[in-house]
């Protein structure tokens, strides 16, 4: 543990449990510590507190102030949703009867389209950055529409509600099924340019666009090329999805008979970058993972989704021995759940049935999938010098979990530690547990607005 | 919808939303209805609303005291735990890193053995009755373990809380890694006739003992003969576990050579009657499930614990097509959750896993998932005379469901129908949107004691 320079005024001291991941140990418990948030919302030390009175001197803050965590509490990096379509929570929860192409014809080309309309975007979006907040997201990767007003909506309504966002107007020029929801590819092209130099322009400290071709099957070649360069001109991220569905995975080697795989399509249009996070990726092949090492790609892990619409059970252990970087995505609303633990129970269930398949492999354990859904994440994002652990310098993202809430979902009994609370937590809890969000040291749970 | 004798007094009326199951339809929405609950907690009448002047003559009750649901509020029936460990809800949520047989002796056996103290026994027996009642079980066939005072303890709190359940005391006299964990022959003969004589006396309308044999490892042959004779004297129910896990199938093998299956081993030792409910049956095969249908033996389908101590991945729908009986259970602790809407998600998880592992499979739409948590439950514990769907002259076992409630998991948009709401429920909900629990026309959620 160790300390930055001092030149900036401690707003917050905390003191308790603090557990997080590192690159070494999935699960690290830091009891009996304190930690310090500056004015920037920067970690400005983490100690034990037996140094508490050292530390008030040099860092000039009243142990009077200091906030004692309860018994049941602690504190955790805030989760990060690394694939989330903001634009269909509005029928997360159910419409999850049918195959990848078929769900996408039928339920969502529908409902995107009439994200045209302001007030109907207002209040999907608005219920979706505060459910996610309570859950416990603090950084969210989301899909919004092919409409450039209603995704700046999104833009400033997660900065308004304090939440960090890539946010990505969704670029299509190939719906042949639905074909009122799509664009041409002029229109992509300076819609995109023009949503992200608004989006810029409104120089939100925490929210930042996200160039989003839909998936190769939506996109014009022409199309996948230009936001190839328009991202790797002004270095910004990408989001996509890639081998999802193995019939998805079949449509693509035949639109694109020059590519030697699905990977190699982004590949040659210049989206496969270490800013990259690819949604799925059940079906990609070892030759795939070692380009998406190779450019430092990510994945986002959607284990509900991939269940739900029965897409495939994506091999984790095997994306982590190819040091591919991967993190959690809820993907709402192919995934009904808009939680974070939720997708952690999920990726535990995936890998699980992985072993009930071949009794060999090495089944994910809950620590580990903690760390994806924190650090993970953070990795996924190339967010991880900013976020993702307890790491002095980095912002402090947090949830203030409280794990014996009244009314909550939790019974606790006697001699329970840290870690079987944690477990429990991670398996049982849900936002009625998670008692504060912090996003770069501000408090935005309980909420900022109404 | 018909009408019973009208000899008994009307005690409730409600009138709004019910949805619930048939044995020709596994969803039937029933819109603008009322239904009368009558002194003895049986349903009186189910009609449409518009017909209320009749029926309130028919009846004698006052219009003036009709209980109208809100807009957003509808009634379904109790949900049916068919496979719950009472004495495993201390560890629930964690502990699930291992497979079966070493669970039961690292996790399990240890934690059972502390029930014959009755102060630990009260405070987990408490807890998992209020627990899963606040979670809208109705009915709860518990496993408690060797110890008849505990057992009897579980029994009274079921009662003293209002739930309808079938409560064992286990029996196992073979137990060579926790051997303070096991009884003698002699003992475990003794014990359960004394326990089920003194539950029957009790006379608690509700609470009945179930012969509770462990599983074909736990117990001698002599013991599984006397159990299946106990039972089959007093013509009472019976619970065990089978082909739950390939180690334990392959066990039972070598222990009774002159058995042709599993299951036979359970057939020849009497325990396979109509009365019977067996948990698991991941690896039945289609020749034992014939047996089941003969027999009329039900199974209990854990999805979670199947998962989650890696199992295996029980083909429902093969089961279904035996017209073999089936229920839901959460299997608690092996299952993390002790709540019959996770049973369900996990039940469509399972069958979603067989889809992507084979495209021809059948998956369970979300509507046989709901008639297997309530009324397929009743028919898996014997029970459908009494429970599982609003008909006349059952219990009224009931939910009212609240899914805009205030702080609540859901968010709702406009134009959502009830089967949307209903789905919605089943996929987000959690204890917070079960706004009332009805047993047997009694309301015990909100809690009837502290």
């Amino acid at each position: 543990m160790s300390q930055t320079d001092s030149s900036t005024r401690i707003a917050r001291v905390f003191c308790g449990t603090f557990v997080h991941s590192t690159p070494s140990a999935a699960l690290q418990i830091l009891e009996n510590c304190v930690l310090g948030v500056n004015d920037k919302g920067k970690i400005a030390f983490i100690d034990k507190d037996s140094d508490v009175d050292s530390l008030s001197k040099t860092w000039g803050f009243d142990t009077a102030e200091i906030i004692k965590l309860e018994q049941y509490e602690f504190f955790m990096p805030g989760l990060v949703d690394t694939h989330i379509h903001a634009s269909q929570y509005s029928y997360s929860g159910t419409a999850l009867d049918l195959p990848l192409l078929e769900w996408l014809n039928t339920y969502t080309f529908p409902v995107e389209a009439r994200y045209k309309d302001l007030d109907f975007a207002n209040n999907v979006y608005t219920k979706v950055v505060k459910r996610t907040l309570k859950n416990g997201t603090t950084t969210a990767c989301y899909f919004a529409t092919i409409h450039r007003d209603a995704s700046l909506l999104l833009g400033e309504l997660a900065d308004k509600f304090g939440q960090r966002a890539l946010v990505g107007k969704v670029c299509m020029d190939c719906n042949s099924e639905v074909p009122h929801y799509r664009e041409s590819p002029d229109e992509c092209k300076e819609e995109t340019d023009r949503f992200i130099i608004e989006l810029l322009k409104k120089e939100y400290p925490r929210v930042k666009p996200v160039v989003t071709p839909r998936f190769a099957l939506s996109c014009s070649p022409s199309l996948l090329s230009e936001l190839g360069e328009i991202a790797n001109n002004n270095k910004l991220h990408i989001q996509s999805h890639i081998s999802e569905n193995k019939q998805e995975v079949d449509l693509v080697k035949e639109l694109f008979p020059d590519c030697k795989s699905y990977t190699d399509v982004y590949l040659k249009h210049n989206l496969l970058t270490d800013k990259t996070v690819m949604a799925h990726g059940c079906h990609l092949t070892d030759e795939e993972l070692k380009i998406f090492h190779e450019k430092g790609v990510a994945i986002s892990h959607c284990p509900n989704s991939n269940i739900s619409i029965c897409s495939g059970l994506l091999n984790v252990r095997n994306v982590l021995n190819h040091k591919v970087k991967l993190g959690l995505g809820t993907d709402v609303a192919g995934g009904y759940s808009p939680s974070i633990l939720d997708a952690i129970r999920r990726a535990l269930d995936t890998s699980k049935a992985l072993t009930i398949q071949d009794p060999k492999h090495q089944t994910l354990t809950f620590e580990e999938v903690f760390r994806l859904a924190t650090l993970g994440g953070s990795e996924a994002l190339s967010l991880d010098d900013q976020i993702g652990n307890f790491v002095v310098g980095k912002d402090f993202d947090a949830l203030r979990v409280n794990v014996c809430v009244p009314g909550g979902p939790i019974d606790l009994f006697p001699g329970e530690g840290t870690k079987v609370i944690l477990e429990k937590f991670l398996n049982l809890g849900d936002d009625r547990n998670i008692a504060e969000v912090y996003v770069a040291g501000k408090r935005v749970v309980p909420f900022l607005h109404a």
